[in-house]
């Protein structure tokens, strides 16, 4: 479904090529100062015209449909449209004869028996990361004195980005990449096991980003190599900080004090300027497909301030609920 | 919470020291036959005495308290209980005053006010997996047609597990491991975009196994260091058959038909039997603390067929909701 | 919150005097047909410029924001906008001290501390119905074979509608009424025990339309004069049906197949031309206020497809849920 | 669904001839005093002996599976199961052929195709009720400071309650009833609009008690026959305090701080000693029924703490809910 979350619950709508896509913040607390600009920073940040990434750049302002009175937040919900003002009205026919590969198209058309957009990947486009982001900007703010920063560490199996990402346009190529995000100033306490462990509602809204096929949580895989007598971290005081940090911040599902770190791999963009040999489902006949148009060559590139919108969306929501539970 | 699923529901309490450990299931649908036999393999599995796990071998009989007549469900919900028959009367009065490192004991404490059950874990327990894997049983039954197998690829860095595990075993310390899961005859079309993709429902539902630190799904975190042209899968066949699998199985968060596989890593377990130098929260100083009683040198060992049935359960709960949308 | 329902599930939004009032709806089936005209007739019907409504004629006009493509629902989130076009700049600054009585002022200005949006109700005006109207277009489309109908039986306490409301118009009162709704063509089945009984949800969604204070089914409350020797309905065929149907069709909270009949009572509209005596919060003494503007004689006139909407939101959502649990 | 709330969730289960009924509450803060005493009173209540009561009387000791140590809640799901014990075994396959009137008889058999439990209703028995009153216990806990009351107010249209219970055990029939619940102490601002009313909320939980055709707050359906300037209830003070109270303590609904009032119609029991015309499912006849066994003259009677209980679990959750908005 497209909703996600107990008290901090959002609900996102829209498509790639459609009027605009937008997000529906419900359970915000009243009396949080917003302003347009507050978007302008990690609104830049997704769209960023970095090489790599493609040239649709739109504006992005969010519109500000409800829950906003005097600049400051109601209490009733927060819907955020951000418009779609530069939708180039390709030939999206094709689509729907040679689905892309490693795209939505195939099990969107399966799914929903023919009747999806398919324009631009319609509802699962990554446009649909700007109201995420939108969304992330009301939920840091809910999060008094955290900080929540993600990098793409590496690309293409590389630390020096840029010289991958050239090489991937120049190649008419995509290449894949790691995101680490890292949280301080979290108090202990968050997360709801047994279902609703830190680990588990993180991982539950970064998979909702396109393109992101595995995460870890502090040693994450590499812990699969360790001991217990080398993973096991010592507390050393009674705010829970402990001397290293192998479980990311998190033990028994729920936060415990220290820095929350974790990584997610982001695939390569599936659209690629070269030539593809894949089915045409109207002739049920294998042929080559090029795909026209705008490619990123790293979407990882676009992905940290997505991510640190996701995960500012679901540690709000885990606040909250806590609050819900102080004296 | 202690919840997962929209349509086929589960609900999980108990404590490791406590009555026992139980599971409601909420959305079975009626007729489905249902004997204590079935149980049996699973719950065996889980339990298995096998080299490298401890020593606490309850029969683990799933008492079925609700939800079945005449051996079959009826459409109410469906209580399983596991009592707990083996349990030690230990001096867990230490575990309050000196939580061990890696284990949820100092979290629960900061979270529950001084409150939570801590024998053993209580809530934190991976005795609640008991509970996971009855309930898994009920969803494999749903799964017309569906094969779920879920293996440990290594542990402690090594593909000879019997070798690691001894030595494991020897040196008092416990190791960590990667458990992969193949589904296969899964149908086109199963997942939920934008929130509920498969790869969110199922990361969810894993890393509410206690251990798991991170998921990969299809090329996983290797996906990093591909290009779109190696990455991208060819449809080679109108039912979605595709070439190569990096995507395990997933296209936009939904099943494409192809074999689901994912990998997740467990972390060595926190409770060894060796010395470890951690905080005592009463005197506020560090000491060194030597965890008595039944460890598991790998847990990684168990884990299967518990990756199984948070599985089955999830995929069931898609199954049932993607009915709903049938003609 | 503001979302209802498992399947189809409706996310609400808007105030009266901001942007406009809109809808998201998740769970639509894919390949419905929908054009502006569908929505015509119910939208004028909520707004029909009936004497003993305000007028405030809006031309209602309901935008389609995402879900829809080439005409048909594609499956993903339909969200629908109603923009206010005719929001008079009254002096509101008034409504903060002297909440008027039997509004939300005064509990909206407690809940959200000062910070809600108070002109013209803000998020709890009965604008917002026009929203639910929209989405139960989309609803009653769902439920094929059935029919939805709701009527004012009585108003002011007579059943000479007409007469009373040109009274209250007269008097600058307003006045209350009865509607009664009736459904036919359901199928047996449709509830969901023990919490979401039919009787559950659709109290639960009729609630959230402003003013309504009671719900009643079958015989409803002239249930507690009858014995059980009168009330009970012998079933006189194999399909359910009923002699009599004092359950108003349901049994355990399940659709007995026969009529489902409930009705409501709205209370007269707190605002009226009439002088009142009440707080000034600001001053903390009492005093007289006389409520400027447009009101409403009778909102139990425009009730009707109101209460057919929320009636076809419940019961398409049970619809869809039953729809899982077929062969 | 078998679960109900956001925060203080409960699951119930369980059927009436089965091991017993149950119920997880889930989102209970930790540190709850709770000893087998504290459930004695509403569980006697409840069970109470009155004439006009069937002779069913089982202890009904509530016994917790979960949840609980050293006398206090943990924060982990509380569990209660209440174990059926005088069971008689009957002839229920009479029930198959021919469903009683006015029972879930024939609806369950319909939609669970034939493989619901029929012992005495099964999971539609108002032995569950039992699991609601043990939960209310808790819930009653949590509302520091608040009362709720509720009380038979009239059955088979008369206020001498005794007197004609008393006719119609002798005319081997049932009458019903009108309960009333009158809440004090709670504190302005409970209730989440838009769908999530008090009102909204109440109402749900009240209709999962069987029997319940009707519900109606303050004035309730006399409303509709009062005029604005009636039933508008003035404020005068600071605290919400009211002159009147028509709107029975709820406004947009929100609590208001003035007491929560509303009522509930009880329909009389289905299962009468009185010989029935109905159908015979099997033989697709009618035929005459005769009920054999206990039966309740006036379920009414028992209702009160049932009442008090489903209200407890509601403005629990409220409770819960609105204190995570706290500053």
């Amino acid at each position: 479904m497209n909703k996600f979350g107990r008290l901090f619950s959002v609900t996102i709508f829209g498509e790639s090529h459609g009027t605009g896509v937008g997000i529906v913040i419900d359970g915000v607390p009243p009396g949080i100062s917003l302003v347009p600009e507050d978007f302008r920073e990690d609104m830049a940040r997704r769209r960023s015209g970095a090489k790599g990434t493609t040239l649709r750049s739109e504006p992005d302002v969010p519109e500000i449909l409800s829950g906003v009175f005097k600049d400051k937040t109601t209490g009733a919900p927060l819907t955020i449209l951000v418009e779609n003002t530069n939708v180039r009205s390709g030939d999206y026919d094709r689509q729907i004869e040679i689905p892309r590969p490693g795209h939505a198209d195939f099990v969107a058309m399966k799914k929903y028996k023919g009747f999806s957009d398919y324009r631009g990947g319609g509802h699962f486009s990554g446009r649909l990361t700007a109201a995420l982001v939108a969304a992330g900007v009301i939920a840091k703010k809910i999060l008094t004195g955290v900080e929540i920063r993600a990098s793409l560490t590496e690309a293409g199996g590389s630390a020096d980005i840029k010289t991958v990402v050239q090489k991937a346009v120049a190649e008419k190529d995509s290449i894949g990449g790691i995101v680490e995000c890292r949280v301080n100033g979290l108090p202990a306490g968050l997360g709801e096991p047994f279902f609703d462990s830190a680990e588990s509602l993180l991982s539950h809204a970064v998979f909702s980003i396109p393109a992101v096929k595995g995460i870890e949580f502090g040693a994450g895989f590499a812990a699969a190599k360790m001991k217990g007598s080398e993973h096991n971290d010592p507390i050393v005081d009674g705010t829970g900080k402990t001397a290293t940090n192998h479980a990311g911040g998190i033990n028994g599902g729920i936060t415990n004090s220290n820095e929350l770190v974790f990584r997610i791999v982001v695939k390569p963009a599936s659209s690629i300027g070269k030539t593809q040999h894949t089915l045409n489902v109207k002739t049920d006949k294998t042929e080559d497909l090029l795909v026209e148009g705008r490619h990123d060559a790293c979407i990882a590139l676009r992905v940290p301030p997505i991510l640190e919108a996701v995960t500012a969306i679901t540690l709000a929501d885990l606040w909250l609920i806590s609050k819900a539970y102080k004296e």
